[in-house]
């Protein structure tokens, strides 16, 4: 069963496609999520307004940072462990299972009651967080692929988190970093169907954090959608104008319902 | 009516989607066609076998390559004028407008009835090229991406076209080239919503070469149809193991078959 | 003396070129320094024999690493601990000052007599290591640039050291990743003085990374001398054959030395 | 002594370097020349007080634009056959050689009296051209490197000349793109000593395309001086902040002067 010449998580040696049970909501193998919410959790009114929405709109998980890995240390860092307060007093409101990014081990009994441990693009090469996080909880982790990651490196990283005895991983393509600068980043799409080859792991698409622009981030799901990703993560703000992070590409509760709804005239003829 | 702010390509001053006739097909403003055909002609029964297939399957345009742009001189560099004159007896056959491309201008009479020239990748910024083009007809003008080109600069060397007194431009998205290597190179969807941000032009995709390998071709072209492309250009050989040039990425009767499927389920609720 | 819009880092304020002591060897402000040394330290005998090599090359500080990120689990990940006892040996025998990498703020102690903390590529935006450090130690760090951070990423990544407390910040730069594959990195030595026109921090060039080859270290080591790097950080090992880790890009102790000897003849003519 | 296996570029197959006589003036095989003058010819005065600046400093060639390969239609595009006259008029006043790009076939005969043929890096992948310059001419052909052409592929486009019976190849590296936005390109020197390795062919540098920036062209002309490369081409401009094109990084003369001075330096200690 177990064969040296094989990673955990190849495909060759697990056909089947892995499912993450996501604090009750299942990713992969034909299960297809939509998780939503605020770059950053920036206060109870926001976040509440917010998480009903994108409920109301079909969302099946919330997303909210407490912790955020920011370029410069004077952009605002996040609210910490009232962030994580507050986003389960949203989960507890809603019922919709959380997502929240860990960057230090030492906060990891903080997200005792988070569903979906989310690694940043920034630390998916952190391996001693990685080796971390494995050795002390058996949570979901949502691997983000780091924006200058080959598809080898992210498989890699993922397998420290297997190897270390957490099965439970969600890779996620937020975009990668090329010479184009009318978006943010460039979304490879095309990674979705190469990992699918190399993978039983599930993938999920960022079309947020891969374009950067919020009007692009319809179509971008939709492509997403259709080549046959497992699901999406996007951020939604009640008022992007005013967001403390990210508000370029946060969409409003209007357009988010309007990309769900785009999303789910795709989803029965996704390629399979 | 002229603006001197703005360009002959821009959006702004052209707020209708323009719809480019390539000899009786429409391409753009929610007209979407499927360009199929070997990347080389490479005899009689090869292209007569691969555009009859074709046809059968979807496609509404053949193409196939009789001047090559090849990376060294000594590989295969296309039949040259009886590459033309073979297309143009497939074009009789099927009925099919045909797509071929142009690399030097002292070739263009042998274009007279070939209905769409292609300005290749690596000729995209040969302004010379585009001038003479511009000045000596008003065929419909494939202008693919070059594989480094900014959105910015696509669009400059369609306005030397426009400029140069030929409204019939089409472009295409090929791939970009990133540090990514699992791919042959990234295929940049997201160009396609900015593009149509920007531009009136039609936009199509090569999910050929964007990807360089035929698995992947289909998810590709769906999430080009999801993405709101107008269109597709496939490589399709009736032999693939045995093409003469990009036998690796073309697909095979049946698979463009499939393909042409797909691409029609997505088609009616692609993002708009 | 405090300007709010100026970072810490900038050049605007503090015109003068700072200067790094390292354990008793100055890096900046035209102290220029050879750091070099084993990729890991595997053995008493491998590093005792290169370490004595290097110093009598001319290297004025030793490089080793005990603790190594390295992209799958199943590579070698250093000696740790022990790594670390064999460095101060060797530190004590030659009497150089010694750097090695820092992964997780729970070994600090570890470093206690280790003269300069090394934060790889990886960890650049590892915000909470950085915050950490700069929090328990003054001591040097050795930030390298991440392998697709821009200039700005870095000096960012500078400042939550500097605001954080610690301001003796060597910058690296050890080669970017690009579409080019001839190279395993592509040595972007025009950031040397892109860098002291915006900091005062010193900047050290790491050929041995940004190439990938060891052939190819000597031309940039040179290179980087001549356009005005204050360092460089370079791999040797007595058996560049057997290395468990990076042995394509390590000199020979005759290689690193005729290394020293080109550099040191292109120093005094260096670019001002 | 025609080997099948080799390409005429290669090392392999010529040993000694090849030694290109450019009007009576040589490069590479150890032969250093500065090509000097403005990106675009635009007037006799600014030409002839630029051409005598740079001889007085010390270029050995004289580098003019006339046709302008220009990314937009709408900027100046170069003064064509009278910027030629300009040209050949400086060149018999100084008593320099010199150097401007072809575009076109068609203009060839205009270069009788042109003493070396540069190739842009937007049209290093026109095959046609390369072929037709080869079969028409012997004169020395200036191959710029695409700005995103693999090393591979710059070597392949040199032996389109070659094989075409054009042995006087110079390349140029002129910066690639990356995803690095600090400078207009990336310098990528290591290609200088990479393509030392694989082919005889003299390899020079560009340092003001490269970096796009006045200021860092010493610098950058110093490391490409450091590494081995085999000349430069700068841009100077006798009033760059008038200049019609490439006013940012064009050297006043006296900025020209001290480049040349401080890589004088370099030259007798450069890698080996």
């Amino acid at each position: 069963m177990t064969n040296k010449e094989l990673n955990r998580y190849d495909r060759a040696g697990h056909p089947l496609a892995t499912v993450v049970d996501c604090g009750g909501v299942e990713i992969g193998g034909g299960m297809f999520q939509i998780i939503a919410g605020p770059c950053s959790v920036e206060s109870e009114e926001q976040l509440m307004c917010t998480a009903r929405a994108v409920k109301a709109a079909g969302a099946t998980l919330l997303r909210g940072g407490a912790f955020k890995p920011r370029t410069s240390p004077r952009s605002f860092q996040g609210l910490g462990a009232e962030g994580i307060r507050l986003l389960l007093e949203a989960k507890r409101e809603t019922g919709l299972p959380v997502v929240s990014e860990l960057m230090n081990i030492n906060h990891l009994e903080l997200f005792n009651d988070v569903d979906v441990i989310q690694i940043g693009a920034r630390n998916m090469q952190n391996f001693d967080l990685l080796k971390e996080i494995a050795a002390h909880s058996k949570k979901p982790v949502l691997l983000k692929r780091g924006f200058s990651a080959t598809i080898g490196e992210l498989l890699a990283s993922a397998e420290y988190l297997l190897e270390g005895g957490n099965p439970n991983v969600v890779l996620c393509e937020r975009g990668i970093r090329t010479f184009v600068h009318e978006t943010r980043n460039t979304p490879d799409l095309v990674a979705v169907p190469v990992l699918h080859e190399r993978t039983h792991l599930p993938v999920i698409v960022d079309p947020s954090h891969a374009t950067g622009v919020a009007r692009l981030v319809k179509p971008v799901a939709c492509a997403a959608a259709a080549i046959g990703a497992d699901g999406l993560i996007v951020e939604v703000h009640n008022d992007p104008a005013h967001a403390l992070c990210d508000g370029n590409q946060s969409l409003t509760p209007e357009q988010f319902s309007d990309m769900v709804r785009a999303v789910n005239l795709i989803l029965p003829n996704a390629c399979k």
